[in-house]
């Protein structure tokens, strides 16, 4: 790691407001149906370029939204930085930091002294983009479950929609942990024009049927709960909350090592040395973690956006979606350089996952840089281990057009030229 | 595997009948109560010797029952075989066969022909003994959560009692996979002098951190189902079958590998070769799996059984209950000779767990025998197994005095000493 201590010390992206948008044209959508309007809520962080080409659209995952940096001028009231990290480290929930502020601002991964980092709320959404809870302009009713079921295809071409109007047509890199490195991969395979490079974390190119199971099994908890009424529980009084707070904690879970759970919890109980022979009330310490957890996330979150997103997450296919089963076909089409960064531990979205993608790109003489990053507490990593993915992901950017030109001059050079020497001919 | 073929094409225990006995005595708790009146429900394979001295007790895992082998004379309408195998093979489900038929048996791994094999349907059960869905005689209704929160020392016990009337001293071992492994080794410390050897498939000394969120998960998606009516659902005509529902999906994922899943499913979808863009019903055939398995579940289970069940098999913890924090201690008093069979990719009962259990035997001198099958399919291989784990336990057991006295001379002998002489001095 020869990346200076600074980078470690890095600076802030100092206090950000979300901003929405509403798009000027409809969203076509892999259903069928096309969806009008649709508002964006969106943050950016650091100085567009005069050639518009220092561009990083950051994707966020299943839970996040498009608060991703610096503090929030008007924080929520829970921080939506997903789980073990939040609460662990320096109080950061409820202080309105964003859920990858490890990795966004001046010096850091995806330097803002450099980049021009842009962060939207997905379609589907519940945090400003609009989705199950936004109006039908149909009905004057919020959508619930009549909301079109989406797929990150569907998110993507929003985001290309949403930069489209904010007049950026390239991006230098497209970035995301799990759900946010599947829309990266989308990004390469709709735009390739578009996409210079792909930063995709802790993430695949279709999850495995363990991780579709626990998907399903998070969305029947929500779907079983009798307060969703058929989704159409907004005005009623009553939210699924219940059966949220199940799904919460069957993810949480799974976003977690064994022995992560291990070291935090061990086998500890709430009360002094002993059992306090109760069913309904927790005993370990692990218990109550997770009723907090769930708490806190029912808070927050929207249960119908829990629901499209996970369903769209299990969609996501790319070798059915583009490569009739093929996995290298579907990536042919690519001109992006990627990155993969796979965690040891991560057990949802396992290292083989990205190592395949890798080896498809490969084949396929692609550049391509796979790195798996030895570290214990699973899924959570991309969250968490900001300060051995800093290095990495500097490296990587300034190998391409955009980090190059603000290496050298801080102008707007950076021929794709540069991009292509890269590439095995 | 010098074991002969007909060990694979060993006979069937027969059609058999549940029977109940009612407890003469109460039964002592560790929160302090009594429980009185118990029945038990049971069932018995083999002949028992004149010695009496030829009994395995088999212990059931969460949600078993006493009709462990051979033909229900009465089918139930859904067995009670667990998970993977039950709907797998020869159409198990339904049939009647008990959920170890494949183990207990003549020429099986528990040889009918040379033991006599009692199996009771565990304290707190719902299919015949004593548990919530009974009725409490202080006020004439189902006891609900007002039913003792019960330990698996408790469930030991009451099965202590049980072969107490049945006129059976000593045991020959105790046998059992996962919860029924615990039961196992509390009866080891509990009555030493009775237990002449432990057979512990799939199980451990404590649940793991992640195995107890995983529980909690599970008893939360009941206590949250707002039929479970705290725990007075019976006779409302509402039971907690959603909640109840999740529960077993998140159970059956646990008792898999992710191998299996993939092997059994891959991400085939339902319907022909696209998804449907729904977010209600099943799209991959993962998905609407698991929809029967918590179907025919909730069916055959009593939802407060299911709570009380696992209360009781996350709180087991050797070392806690009688080590001071260490398993050695707590396995000191131990007498009996040791299998501890473990599957390679059983991540919730991970071998790592038994082979702690065999260290700390080792370590006090004692006879153990450890050995971890590299199979495939996760927890569930303490069901399906059989093949494999056959000759193991048949080769451990007629080492013993049991085995012994049936192959010499069908006679009573088989005195301690023999036990005595496999230990190490």
């Amino acid at each position: 790691m020869a990346e200076p201590a600074s980078t470690l010390a890095a600076g802030s992206a100092g206090t950000v407001e979300t901003r929405y948008l509403d798009l000027p044209v409809p969203v076509r959508l892999d259903c069928g149906r096309e969806l009008h309007p649709v508002r964006v809520a969106y943050e950016t962080y650091g100085t567009l370029s005069p050639g518009r080409d220092n561009v990083i659209l950051v994707c966020h995952a299943l839970s996040g939204d498009a608060h991703a940096a610096g503090f929030a001028k008007t924080p929520p009231v829970e921080s939506t930085r997903d789980g073990f990290a939040a609460e662990d480290r320096d109080g950061v929930t409820g202080k309105g930091l964003g859920w990858w502020d490890g990795m966004i601002g001046p010096g850091k991964a995806f330097d803002t002294d450099r980049f021009f980092v842009v962060s939207t709320n997905l379609l589907g959404g519940c945090r400003g983009t609009t989705g199950p809870s936004s109006i039908d302009p149909a009905t004057g009713q919020p959508y619930g479950a009549d909301f079109p079921v989406i797929t990150v295809a569907d998110m993507v071409r929003t985001e290309r929609t949403f930069l489209d109007a904010l007049g950026i047509e390239r991006l230098a890199a497209v970035a995301g942990g799990s759900l946010g490195g599947m829309q990266a991969f989308e990004w390469a395979i709709l735009f390739p024009d578009h996409v210079d490079a792909v930063v995709a974390i802790a993430s695949t190119h279709a999850l495995q049927p363990q991780g579709v199971a626990w998907n399903a099994i998070a969305r029947e908890a929500i779907l079983r709960d009798p307060a969703w009424q058929g989704g159409r529980y907004y005005g009623t009084g009553r939210t699924p909350g219940a059966g949220m707070g199940v799904a919460r904690m069957v993810g949480h879970v799974t976003y977690l090592s064994a022995l992560a759970l291990d070291d935090k919890f061990s086998r500890r109980l709430q009360f002094a040395d002993d059992i306090r022979h109760t069913i309904t009330e927790p005993e370990f310490e692990v218990e109550s973690y997770l009723r907090h957890q769930a708490d806190s996330f029912v808070r927050r979150f929207d249960a119908n956006t829990y629901l499209y997103m996970s369903r769209a997450l299990t969609y996501f296919d790319l070798a059915r979606q583009y490569g009739k089963g093929s996995l290298a076909r579907a990536l042919d089409g690519v001109s992006a350089r990627t990155l993969l960064i796979a965690f040891s531990s991560d057990w949802l979205y396992p290292p083989s996952a990205s190592g395949e993608i890798a080896d498809a790109l490969r084949a396929l003489g692609k550049p391509v840089e796979f790195r798996v990053i030895e570290a214990p507490y699973g899924h959570d990593c991309f969250l968490l281990e900001e300060a051995r993915q800093t290095p990495i992901i500097r490296q990587f950017l300034a190998e391409g057009p955009g980090g190059r030109m603000s290496l050298a001059d801080g102008g707007a050079g950076g021929a794709d030229g540069m991009t292509s020497r890269k590439r095995p001919s």
